[in-house]
């Protein structure tokens, strides 16, 4: 059986009301329980960046398991390594076809010509850079660096890469307080960029990210619904993709014992 | 190492908290981790009541031990029986001493003369039966029966034993909504008791239970400080006594490598 | 594959046997391997009574695991919370429609308006309240009580409700030395009970059982077969249920995929 | 702790207090539990000999992991492998310098000369092949053979090996019915066998093993105590070594963290 | 699925690459996953004898396990008990049958009525004492044996049983470094054995057994190809029996859910 | 204890060595065993990248629980999430201080002045991000991308950041066969670089990498001994920093129950 859970806040209410059912279908005999989690919870805090601290990603992976879970399905996890926090398959799907899509469709064949795609840190590169391959655009990264004009000043954002003149597509897995995306759209605007669309898979929106979005900075938004948008967290100028459509293919892929990854051959 | 954890509501981020704290705990090495629950989350759900049911009690003990718990101390488990839902020691405190203590001390001897302890349906009699023991009263049962005079209508509450002119204590081990409670006591008045003491260790208080709790059918309310109670949830007529001495003595005896149980012979 | 095992005395070794079977099964690569105990091994030692004390109940779900059972099938487990001791699916079979079924096609309509239902201790009011829901009939319990008139005395067995000139049904799920069955015919009698009937599911009978159920004090006993019951263990005046009909409806539902707890709709 | 137990029948009545002892241990938060089996229950099944045949062995050693053991300790275990059974520490005690030093203690000169000693089986010819060694004693074994000279008859005792005029010292783990003993020992006598002399380490003695030890084919018998023998049990012509001195002193190294298989350094 | 993996030189190689592809099949959801292994890695590792020893073999049961095997099939284990190292089905074959028919087939009738089974030591005779029995053949052994003629020289090798003039057949599990084997063929030959013929089925061959294997007192070597053998490893004198269709026929039952042991039905 | 175990080629010997090491450990009953691995085997199989592919490090992870131990200490994960798939305390600890100590050492003012931290490709941006914030230099990243002019080329690296007339430090985590490097070199000198070094942990170095590292292009090596570099692996202008006294601090604070991640505070 499939258990879809949608991870919106409380995000902790949605995981232990996923556990009880875990428990419940096990308990009934279930034969083989595929969770379907289109945005994993805690996918973040996947590794220690210093002492004392949890790796709450694989504590979920082994909530799921010691619930009765046998199979987990979700989208672009935050670090592909959350695949081996789970003691068994994991079916990992990529909304990127979807937003490309979308791009590919609405973007004027003159944006196409001045297209940069962005990555708004370092730590997601691989991500804009694959962006970058499938669009054939050019790669600006912005990362945080010392101001060495200001004394005891802790950072500036410094753009790697050409982006004035540039319609610049920033793309990240994830939107949370829209904090990172909201100062790399400015350090854009100033260095020159034309435009500024963002692409994300997941809307977490946690507050103040509406706000910080409908920043003149950032022109449009584009994100997908692996997480639930209540009517208060829309604005004008977000788009969402709805993602059941990839869901449902890989949900029949997985009942027909077919194969989940080809769904992506050529595209990831 | 002791985990201390409390679970007011919402009770889910109370156990994802913990179990987050315990993954930290066990991933920094900690040598025997000790969790204390005064209250025991999902405790009522203990057994299957019919068909694809979960049985969340054995559940919580599974994840408590997944993330990395080696013992478990918890006050009044719904069933004793949950001590043998995790595999490895649970120190099943009582906080029938602390609760009794108040009652010797403050009850006139013309009360304790009139005293009858009651049992609020017919699940809980042993507890009430152990009370009846300890202060030497007389046993009350009230149980839920079809009103053999009416058609087609569900239940009355019908009393087993006597408690005209009786100071009735109603014992439980929990006030959740309140409604069983209410009933009972609402059924001792209408048979003529005297006076209604309602006396329970965990205080849930879901709503409305506050509202109920002050009915005129009950003159008083006494419970323990197992699960946090708000301001908006204290009421005149409710007493709460403190629980932190015992989990203290308890918690001693475990840190001594000391016997807990000794902690309750000739008491429990 | 479903292995059934009576467990007659002496229990260790249908118990070590059962094991054995479980291990050659799993080894023979059985696919599914449901053991069918109608008589629960170990299932009154459930919880930690005092310190030191183990959980045998929940050890006898652990062996059963450890040697390769995926599902358990019982009747009237002492608690049911016993279910939640294994890691899998539980199916908690009631012997009450067979036994009711009995008194409800022998009892005459005389009797059944003097039948009182009464539990033989403070432990399992519960299910003599179910009985007296079922059969339409008052409910009486008898409790243990220090004897306020004599000195040193330990305990009378005092009588909570009305029994006098009553046709008692003493309903227990289980009947081992006899002793308190016995204790609680007796009280009745001395109290003014008219008859004495005594139903339980499974006959443990340990010595002296047949000799006390024997007594004067009590007219009639039923049970159900989920223990061989051996020869020299019958008795005039004891009634032997079979209840294969019922496991083997269970298995059948198990079998087919159907449900179980549907058996039960409306009955427990 | 350490739990010593001793595995005399009824078998399994032994095995399953055992587990039930390590259940309360391991609930009552015993830090580390040794399990001394001066015989390792079940020993001879650590094999399928054919299809749908169980590993009772190995069930053994699981069963103690799940119920609580951490290390075992045991005696002249029927194959070494069996070590590998469990999941942990295994101290393998050998009876051999128990059993060897009582015969290098009270063997004759004149019969040392003579000595033979005899595997009863081809299973078991490593055992004796030690013995041989340490006492520096040429050796034989037994085997069976189809007689060429009989048609449909299926087994001789057939001796490898000289044992005319010689003092024979049958050496084998256990003696269990005795048949296979007995059998060797007549072939032995018939074969030209001054003496026959029978050294175990484990005496089973299932019926009929005591009448069987006591034909004339055997004029001593050697064993150790790592079984109780009851008083009918005993016979003339039996000698009872006892095991515990062996035992404490492996029980004192394991608790001062000693090396246990220094003590058998030269021996095995 | 199956997954067949030859354990040819370097051993750690392969076995790391069968449990890479095991992990490989779990995470693609395999259903159940068969390793077919003709050769046991680390199989004469199989107990502990001495101290701070390894049990490999139990190891590698536990590493298969831990990477995704279900069930394991080989041939010809070192130990039956190895059976018992997995926590789940094996299926032991046994290669007698194959090369029992080649000498049945190809031995003349004068060479059979002068044949002797040879153990080449004194750990192995059981299965020396099989082909005894199935050849119709009678049984020698050799063991070592201090020299008590010469002081402080180790050992000799001694024959029990009568070899001189016989057609002797040495059978063993598995050549190594073909030491044993070759000592033993010596001490035949020097003994009045007419010929020397060596059986076994896993050819190690670690350095030097080809060179010790052509000495002129083996006059014949015949293995199967449960371990791949490479060019430089064959020999004249040396047949190499191919074990395919043994493993095809049991891969074949296991697929039919049909019976494996009942392949070796009277064989083994 | 501790286990240190170096991953030269093979690394599939010194795997199975290691485990076996393990294994031999646990059942000498080894309190608690620490597997310090300098370099973490298949650290880079760490995902999934498509289907049926396994997921080495994962099951590199669960075959060290498997055999006993129960913590780990490792440099320079490939990912940091690996930390993620060991069930226990993993200590990761960071060389960077090492190599960063050496240039910050030997460095001339003039180069300092001139350095720019370049980054090999997209997917380690984050590590060269760090080393541009600790030495304050700027950062430059080369990616491939399909070249816009010939058509049906594959890819060209670009490179987004300047670097003419600099002096580019290339950072790594690890140098395998060195063609990422060589390629990333020849980049940075066709785009002008002064001058090319690279600094990475572990010294991999399989055929080609020895002589790629000497090409023109690649003025410096710098290197920690994290793996074993045979002599013939050495060359002219590659330095090879200890290792050993970072592990050993780390050692010395697991040993004290210190903290190993207070090493690094204020530098990784």
């Amino acid at each position: 059986m499939f258990l879809v859970q949608s991870f919106g806040p409380p995000v902790n209410e949605w995981l232990m009301e996923l556990l009880i059912m875990l428990d419940a279908a096990k308990r009934a005999s279930a034969k083989r329980i595929t969770v379907v989690a289109p945005y994993y919870p805690y996918s973040r805090q996947d590794k220690k960046g210093r002492g004392r601290e949890p790796i709450s990603a694989r504590l979920v992976a082994d909530l799921l398991k010691t619930a009765g879970a046998d199979r987990v399905m979700s989208v672009d996890l935050h670090a592909a390594q959350i695949q081996g926090f789970f003691d068994g398959p994991v079916d990992h799907l990529f909304a990127k076809p979807v937003l490309l899509d979308h791009f590919v469709r609405t973007l004027s064949e003159e944006d196409r010509a001045k297209l940069t795609v962005v990555s708004p840190d370092t730590g997601r590169v691989r991500v804009a850079d694959q962006w970058s391959d499938s669009l054939d655009a050019p790669l600006a990264i912005i990362h945080k660096r010392r101001d060495p004009n200001v004394a005891n000043q802790v950072t500036v954002n410094e753009i790697v890469g050409r982006v004035r003149g540039r319609v610049c597509l920033l793309v990240d897995d994830m939107i949370d307080t829209g904090g990172t995306i909201l100062k790399a759209a400015q350090a854009l605007k100033e260095n020159g960029a034309e435009r500024v669309i963002v692409a994300a898979t997941h809307p977490v929106f946690s507050d103040p990210a509406v706000q910080r979005l409908q920043d003149d900075a950032i022109d449009e938004v584009v994100v997908t619904d692996t997480l639930p948008l209540p009517a208060d967290k829309m604005f004008p100028g977000c788009l969402v993709l709805p993602i059941a459509p990839l869901l449902a293919r890989a949900i029949h892929e997985v009942f027909v014992d077919g194969s989940v990854t080809s769904m992506f051959d050529g595209a990831a």
